[in-house]
């Protein structure tokens, strides 16, 4: 496979706070050239140009030197597929095709990068593993200027940065976070507090960005609201949130042990059973399981498996991941080598006895 | 736990042939004192008067020098019900508390044992692991001989033996043996064939006798004509009809695979890592998961792990043998106790990898 999309994954392996419920922090700004039409109503010619323009600044920015970088067109569709599954582009860039001229830089390091006409010209963003709001922030934001500097963004003295859909309009800023919810959804309570989401300006998602189901308790959730806050207080808000929400879910998780303990023991003990013995595997069937495993190392159940470490299975036991790191082909040969991968992975993962 | 109620599994680790498929061989007569009313039409005295008889003939009996002696009224509950999981009595002797007097006596090696007062005054038996139809008849005939000289039966010229049940009269033998059948249940074969065990003397019945449902795909099949025919022919007949059966088995157990290997596979791992991970465990679901296993120990999939070792253990994951070996009491603690059992045995079968 691909050197490149390989790569995509290093984020991933640093660590950040909160992993027992927070696989990742991300923030983004949109961002579009001036006396340019938005990309969906831009010519081929006029996409292609903001292309370029964009590339040749990005060249002169340090955080981007020797940047990974991806013309969308020239990926295939499991290509497309990992870079979505991994994060670093979004469910829109990986799914229209209709039209050529995309693009994703990422910094060598992949803690920044910058996709080239999505539904903005720029999407200008930071990545992390754990919960790091002020540092996506801070890293997100520092990209931001020195591009501004280069192209001087869209922007209006009313109503701030100019973006395709109103909904970014004003900083453009979203900042968003996957968190990882059981306790919450197996003590019923998720539906009620996710009700309450967009009076507190948040949105929620599952896990794979607006159009995908919950799967195996994995949530995103980011700020809504882009208008008429600053910076610091959209992400100060945001941050507020979710650490109540934090706490709510160890509070849930504890509680679930109190009530259902020998009950729940027996299941995590079952998961891992299955997910280190079976020999085909679903994705949706891996996350199930996988969601039982972090109950059980929130007990300390394993010796060699961590929050950090699931965190990272739940993006690799995806389909691309699968199909293009263990050369399969289809769902059967897919489920194959899922098995094998978490055999391998949670081999590591002896029980303490 | 009383020592004599552990030796009645004495017989279980001996090993026997065609074990993947034959968990016992059995073969019992049943016999009657002379002018004495049988059983359930007898008095207290008079059964009183036969226990005594058969007891004192017992001390005459070379087999049975050292006997180990269960007297069933003095026995609790969950004993009687760990002798008759063990093959070693019958479900009418544990069920029924209607009358005492009621005894078991089995030769220090367990290999023969008589029961008194069960339908008839005597059913003297021999037991043996795996498939041996004509060594469970030379041992259960030596014995009854002896016995017979001690006692002299109740015998009709014109009958042969007389016996409380009229299907027992004249050899008074039954032989059977418990199969456990996977392959014949899960290629949906095993309905067509035992329609047919009527028509060939046999009687098929679930894993714990008369009563009970089939579990984990264990069958009893007895002999039903025991008159007209001599005991040589009565086993001939016997083992060819068992013989046949187990071909049928090997090659449904063959055709599984040819047809679901992979799926089947993973079937028997996933079995496998609940068997070995779980924290509690039904007897119901044991016996199923074990019948997996089987066709993997089949396929060689596990070290440390034979046909052998899981025909003991579907004896002694019952509820009794749990109770009273692994000191459970009521069906969770049993639940739970079972799946540490099964983690400990397992923990000896690593997988081959």
């Amino acid at each position: 496979m691909d050197e490149r999309i390989a790569k995509c994954d290093l984020w991933l392996e640093r660590r950040g706070a909160f992993e027992h419920v927070v696989v990742s922090s991300r923030a983004r700004f949109a961002r579009n050239l001036q006396m340019v039409p938005f990309p969906h109503c831009a010519s081929e010619g006029e996409r292609g140009r903001v292309y370029r323009r964009v590339a040749e600044a990005i060249e002169q920015v340090p955080q981007l030197t020797g940047a990974i970088h991806f013309e969308l067109s020239q990926l295939g569709r499991k290509e497309r597929s990992y870079l979505r599954e991994s994060n670093v582009i979004s469910q829109e860039m990986e799914i229209v095709d209709s039209y050529k001229e995309r693009g994703l830089f990422l910094s060598p390091d992949v803690r920044v990068g910058v996709m080239v006409n999505e539904e903005d010209h720029l999407r200008i963003f930071a990545l992390e593993a754990g919960f790091q709001p002020y540092e996506v922030l801070k890293r997100a934001s520092d990209l931001e200027m020195t591009l501004d500097n280069l192209l001087a963004f869209a922007f209006s003295e009313r109503f701030g940065y100019l973006t395709a859909c109103p909904s970014n309009t004003g900083t453009g800023l979203r900042i968003s976070v996957m968190l990882h919810l059981p306790g919450l959804v197996l003590t019923e309570q998720v539906s009620q507090i996710f009700e309450a989401m967009p009076q507190l300006g948040m949105t929620v998602r599952g896990f794979q960005g607006e159009r995908s189901e919950n799967h195996g308790n994995f949530f995103q959730l980011s700020n809504e609201v882009t208008l008429g806050l600053s910076e610091e207080q959209i992400v100060d808000r945001f941050k507020k949130i979710i650490e109540d929400l934090i706490a709510k879910e160890e509070a849930a998780r504890h509680e679930l042990f109190k009530n259902h303990g020998l009950k729940l023991e027996d299941q995590i003990w079952r998961a891992f059973g299955i997910l280190s013995h079976a020999r085909q595997v679903t994705s949706h069937e891996a996350l199930s399981l996988l969601t039982l495993l972090r109950l059980g190392v929130d007990r300390g159940f394993f010796r060699g498996l961590d929050h950090h470490a699931l965190n990272r299975l739940a993006i690799e036991v995806q389909p691309s991941h699968i199909e293009l790191r263990r050369q399969a082909s289809g769902p059967e040969s897919r489920d194959e080598a899922r098995a094998l991968f978490l055999r391998e992975r949670l081999a590591m993962a002896a029980p303490r006895n």
